[in-house]
């Protein structure tokens, strides 16, 4: 039970497929937590407001007005209302200066839905690219780690890489990785051959350690070494049977497609700087350990700290509004 | 209706899907064509001779025996009866020594199942590699080219890239780009943003060539330029509106994922000798107009052709016997 004397604001993820909330102290710490999976594929802009009560009702106070900061897919053109994607280059500590609040009907609900960031082709080799969710965490990084400098990594289904300098977003860059893995371990005529890995299983590890240095080596032979994992489960006598092959598969699978990713951005990684991951921890350890494989240190910083820092830096903003 | 007089023996392309027969004249002539989908993935061991008979029973004659020389998925494992692969190098026209023939009900059949080919690692650079029913179409090149050498390319869900010397399978490659361009297009985030291409279209193929281009210059960026499809369909002022929007992306898609495999075998490709494209006319001229961004020339030999060529050289030799 949150103690309705305590609560400060209220923090909300809002993702396409599911909704994550946090009861907020005003000094940042979190008093209770909620959810639903009710992601924006699944709701119409009027009925946002009760998917919300749904997951946040029993901390608001009887009266009185409390400031929900919500970032992701709410403010998609999709969503509840849309705040209008950011141009990058944009300073992290701006979010809130494209927010939009959406009308509600319980006066006690300030809501306030924070903006993705859009990237324009140019000269400079920046690419057409957009993200919604992501930026948060960056300016959560941001606000962790004043004045950070430096490439941060947001694995997943479609992995962000970006470039901050002092506090600015200054490019960035998504790949497919997440996605492609799912599809083709799902859907592919891999599936057959692939089950669960476990990167402390040493096979696993050095299935998952060369896959990445095949794809870094020769990013070309991608779709190759795709049949190939096929080709080797009917073939590769040197391969134990099964859940044990079918682990070290989904680990070689895993390599190539994170490996193909690291192959692109693993060029512009200054060598020295350790590059910042943020996730969820599981996700993260196994990028570590594909920088490693580049000679590159990592820090993992988790993900949802790094988005309750960032909605908490945008409420401080909206409250000196 | 074929005269029974006439018939000589009986084709058959027995693929995971569906399965397609052809009554021969010895001469070579085809007198009539049946299938049905009941691919290998439909069926059992014991209704094979049913789902057989389905197609090709109007053929028969009341007595007397008719050979049924059969490619493809039903000499797999969980086929009607397996032909084991036989490994690379091979010649193709020894097929037959490896085909085995299942037991029959109906003593007007004799049914062969060619094998498939298997390739194994090795220290010259060979890689673990199957094909099951391509192996025909290349023996029908050989048929029909005595003595061929070169590259040849069946495009398809698992494209092969194989090279024969003097009629010899030397090695040979499988890409996963057909399969990966289908989930992408079906199930992927860029399935919001993908219609049909048409490469007479000058844009399509302007957009086709020019992705081909870049997977080929770059292919580590793969899985980003896939993303990129989803956010220059948000942000690329650009591109046209509605149908045309969606099969400009569509070419796009196309042209990264037959670039990429490009990518990978056109360092191979000896310049000035042309590549030998078995398959459907239309994704022929697709992979004809990608190579010739590479400045390589190509030929198109339809796949029925090259498949009944390949089941008639067997079906010689099974008579020889």
């Amino acid at each position: 039970m949150v103690s309705r004397e305590r609560l400060g604001w209220i923090a909300v993820d809002w993702g396409s497929s599911n909704l994550r909330a946090w009861a907020m102290s005003d000094a940042g710490e979190v008093l209770a937590q909620g959810g639903s999976d009710q992601g924006m594929l699944a709701l119409k802009p009027e009925h946002y407001e009760a998917a919300l009560l749904g997951a946040v009702s029993d901390w608001l106070p009887e009266s009185g007005v409390v400031d929900v900061v919500v970032c992701g897919m709410a403010g998609a053109r999709q969503g509840w209302r849309e705040a209008a994607y950011r141009e990058v280059p944009t300073r992290l500590e701006a979010l809130l200066d494209g927010a939009v609040m959406p009308d509600v009907e319980d006066s006690r609900l300030r809501v306030c839905l924070l903006p993705g960031l859009c990237q324009q082709r140019d000269a400079s080799g920046r690419e057409f690219d957009v993200m919604r969710g992501e930026e948060t965490q960056l300016a959560g990084l941001v606000a962790l780690d004043m004045g950070f400098t430096g490439w941060a990594c947001l694995p997943g289904t479609h992995a962000k890489w970006a470039y901050l300098f002092q506090g600015e977003l200054a490019r960035f860059q998504t790949f497919l990785t997440g996605e492609l893995y799912r599809l083709l371990a799902a859907r592919s005529v891999l599936h057959h051959s692939l089950g669960e890995d476990d990167l402390d299983d040493t096979s696993c590890r050095e299935a998952f350690v060369t896959a990445v240095g095949e794809s870094v080596a020769q990013p070309a032979r991608f779709s190759q070494r795709l049949f190939g994992i096929r080709a080797s489960d009917l073939l590769d006598a040197n391969l134990p049977r099964g859940d044990a092959r079918a682990a070290i598969l989904a680990a070689r699978l895993s390599g190539l497609a994170i490996g193909l990713e690291l192959a692109a951005i693993g060029v512009e990684l200054p060598p020295g700087e350790p590059v910042s991951l943020v996730g969820a921890e599981a996700l993260c350890r196994r990028y570590a350990l594909a920088l490693e494989t580049l000679e590159i240190q990592s820090r993992i910083i988790d993900s949802e700290r790094a988005v309750l820092a960032g909605l908490g830096q945008a409420r401080r903003a909206l409250d000196a509004t």
